[in-house]
């Protein structure tokens, strides 16, 4: 069989994690060039995995004729820009979230893998874990009856520095789309409005730099169900990735994942494992799982798993969310898409 | 010792409730006479628990010289004149949720305890439950650190009927406002500004009748803290009882209780115990609980645990929820109490 | 309705727990007589639960004309001589475990028991606990198919002092006992032979004194199952009490109850209750149920939960393992029954 | 860096599983060359995971050059054999379990690998296990305290063909080793005398094979602490994998792990995961983690994580438990040893 010929733009943390899972895990994929701005660590990943072709400039996968599929792990402004060309170029795309910071860039990206037929899955990694997955699938597969509460904690171990929270575009965007996703996925349906508080009280550093660091956010579904999310910047006890759904017939619940499930009993109490430290820990498995999924898309022809869609609605919800703290009301999904 | 004489005014499921706490778990108090409208109510619990006096008059407990305190069972419309009367008579009151419907009568209520220098208890049972009150110690001897987030889910095993739903004030008033007091026990601050949604999928007739079914409520606490409340008139599993604060240290959250911790483990799965059914399995002990500590208060003449003041805010929370889910935006707790 | 005439010989603490189970939870009957060889003792239970008559002859229980049944809770020597005399004087019996320390003894109650006709309930209360209790419901009515591994651990919080060890007839007698009972009732089936090990790491004095601190018991019983049981006389965490049953079809296992579901998430782990302290908080409840079940039978002329064949069996079992440890090597009971 | 070259002797399951463990997790090492009896499965293998070499005879990796070690993964009564002439050739030895079903031919091996100054691990992979690990670690490190009573319980998901329990040497030998060598892990010595039950109740034709099918094993630790091992062939919950160590600090135990930690709460009751269905599903990351110590030590020529004494113990404790099943006594691990 042949391997689908890959070509990585983009050497950072999220491209060594796409690499990895690739060497380690997809037999029926390999990758062959990856580029970077800074030229050492696109080396550096070529050398740490094995992969031939290393460059500076990532023309050099795009205009690549024996590359098949391009991951865009580069940052999040180039994101639409590099995709657009990948497509137009004839390679299948896999793009990190957000594709953009801007409705129209991503407007523009869906309309170019429309009109060249490329595959085009965005990097919502967490539809693939193993808790949240299944919650899903009892959701979709009716064991839930009618859903009617969609609920998602959603905390970080420890906030960014406050220079990051002022560039990244703030918790909405940085942090809460992985959550207006994972909420769409789980209701199995768009969001009509949404209301958000947010408050600084971790750093207060963060609120001088003009963001957030706590936050619940109200969601209203399509389909009457409603929602709620929360963040948080810095949970004490790691990485708290909790989802729930609740239905007519029952509700489903994922508690954290911890590094083993021993329990020890002493004078101080039972005590057990605290969640897994961060996303590199907590999530591994779904990236892979990602990557596995994109690969079959593109060997088999057939649908990815997370389309576009999925990209613009969760900017769509962060964009919304900003404005409805702004403006301190409830806000229409419509006010952003036709905005 | 002289035990304290009561007297119950009320001889519904909660006045016997609260006489059978008495009786068989409170040593120091006596249930000396219990009246109700409907005369052979009150002459069932009479006998029941072997109580001397019944009639069908509040008013002979009021006057009875050697009656201490009153419990208010009735109906909510009669909760404040009953217990400004016996405050006035010189008598402890213990007040079921809610005081009233409308914040002038609690206003008053109030006013008359302070005048008159009577004890005067509200029934928020929920406080001393085994599970909540742990976690609300936890938060108040800053093992958490500070309160950032509380968390309430509150479910109903069945709905009412809609004719109830229709009388009641709605799930804000008759549901939500236990949720609402436990959320300013577990901040240990008072709300500033509330936002509602509510919205009936789980019976079209509530619906119907003007009511909701179904809510999720964003809370602003004046300490800068965040709340959640979500509540379903209709749980398929029972009766679902858990909150969560989340704060600067780490985390307390409280799981249902069980009838047993039993699991058994089939190829069906591992299948632990629903949730006790309803608040008279799920809460019993909590009743006997504000009853000891409002015997004790009387006794020894020291605060009561939960004072008017929870009485007031409970209700005012409740008004601006509705006032927000009416008027589709947050409301602040100001234009209420000042209102 | 006329209340059962109940007398308790033995004012010590678990007189006392019947005594209170039967005032605050069993109004079908009454205690109307305490008797103790420590006359302060009578009077003082006599007066805390209002209890009209005391004594410190217990033939004054036996003799009087107006009493149904007589609770024995005096020391262990004289369980068996005060049963039949009450037996013989009409008089219905619940009698404390064990029955008495030898097989002779025991044996003469049970047919003193058949040939008056008299109800005789032996106190093995973890029967009645809510936990154990579900995991035999579940093995009895099929769910776990046929059983084939019991498993029990059972486990003191602190270990008594090496004098009660050396006077109390040994950690098989005066601990295990209750594991025995709790083993036969969840196999539902008799013992055919009794591996035992022991040993003395706890307290070098328990060893000094000639008993165990530490010991696992290997059951065989009758139907071919296999049965193994666990005990320390000090678990740094508290009350271990933990059973299991696993069958064809599956398991059923207990966990150990807390005094609430809180988990606290911090920066040292996820920490929950420690199980609760010993056996008058874990299983307060079991001892009410267990005295209301023993009013029923007699009231109602029914066969009582745990009759003297539970009393037997479980000394037998003792008996043999204690000559099991000393003569290294499987014991058959019927060495103990027929010896 | 030069990668450490390896052959692998068995191209059954388990040297598919340490195969892909080299090629996808330890970059340290390859596997050059690859032999079965069965050619066709020694080429399938090398195929599938680009092994260059393969053969039918051992003897092409014992007498090739350039490979530095060399796992043994063939049927049992060729491990000893293969492992000795593999030394005597120079290289390091990663031997499977049991090493052989005699004594006398472990011994033989054991002095091999001390003449010939050869690394020699035994194939334990539980011992890398992240639960039954964490277990361990709490044990050695003194969060426990002494420890006193160690437990086991493991269980197969389903019973292995009369004719395979026939000819494996029979349940202490092919299934409870593995528990065997925990037990010793986990109480941090060896044992002293072993007490066997073991009934045939899942399957009459593993009886009538001379085998048992449910076993519950008794040891008695060198340093005087007790434990208890149950093993059954067939849970009908799938593969029961729990370890519990006792101490005077503490009690440490795991739970069984499932896909997802995610419950369903309906009207039927709570319900959790299965355990994983079997060892390839339970212990993948254990297999991985033995190979990665195999390979390091090696490379940094330290000491293996399991030795050949863990080798001998294991075989020892099985025909100690066996015999004491035959002569239904205690059986000192001092008889077969010096047997």
């Amino acid at each position: 069989m042949k391997k689908l010929n890959i070509g990585i733009v983009g050497a950072g943390r999220i491209g060594k994690v796409h690499a990895q899972s690739i060497v380690y895990h997809i037999p029926e994929a390999q990758v062959v060039m990856v580029t970077d701005v800074v030229g050492a660590a696109a080396q550096a990943l070529a050398e740490q995995y094995g992969i031939e072709r290393w460059s500076t400039d990532y023309m050099d996968i795009v205009n690549a004729p024996d590359i098949d599929a391009v991951l865009v792990c580069s940052p999040t402004p180039t994101h639409a820009d590099i995709s657009i060309a990948a497509m137009k170029a004839g390679k299948h795309v896999f793009c990190e979230k957000p594709v953009d910071l801007t409705i129209e860039k991503i407007k523009e990206t869906a309309r170019v893998a429309q009109e060249t037929g490329r595959k085009l899955q965005i990097g919502f990694n967490r539809r693939f874990d193993h808790n949240h997955g299944r919650v899903q699938q009892l959701a979709a597969n009716g064991t839930l009856g009618n859903v009617e509460i969609v609920k998602i904690t959603s905390r970080d171990p420890e906030p960014p520095s406050p220079e990051y929270a002022a560039s990244s575009g703030g918790l909405y965007i940085d942090m809460m789309i992985h959550d207006f996703d994972m909420a769409m996925f789980l209701a199995g349906c768009d969001v009509d409005e949404v209301y958000a508080t947010g408050v600084s009280i971790v750093d207060p550093r963060i609120g001088e730099a003009g963001d957030v660091d706590t936050a619940i956010v109200t969601l209203k579904f399509a389909n009457g169900a409603l929602g709620v999310i929360d963040n948080s910047r810095r949970a004490a006890y790691g990485y708290d990735q909790r989802v729930e759904v609740f239905g007519s017939l029952g509700m489903a619940a994922g508690e954290n994942d911890g590094d083993s499930t021993v329990k020890v009993s002493t004078a101080a109490g039972v005590i057990g494992d605290k969640p897994q430290y961060f996303f590199l820990e907590r999530y591994m498995a779904s990236f892979i799982e990602e990557m596995k999924q994109f690969v079959a898309a593109v060997n088999h022809d057939t649908e990815v798993p997370v389309g576009i869609h999925a990209g613009l609605m969760s900017v769509v919800l962060a964009k919304a969310a900003k404005k409805s703290l702004d403006e301190h009301r409830p806000v229409k999904i419509s006010e952003i898409v036709e905005g």
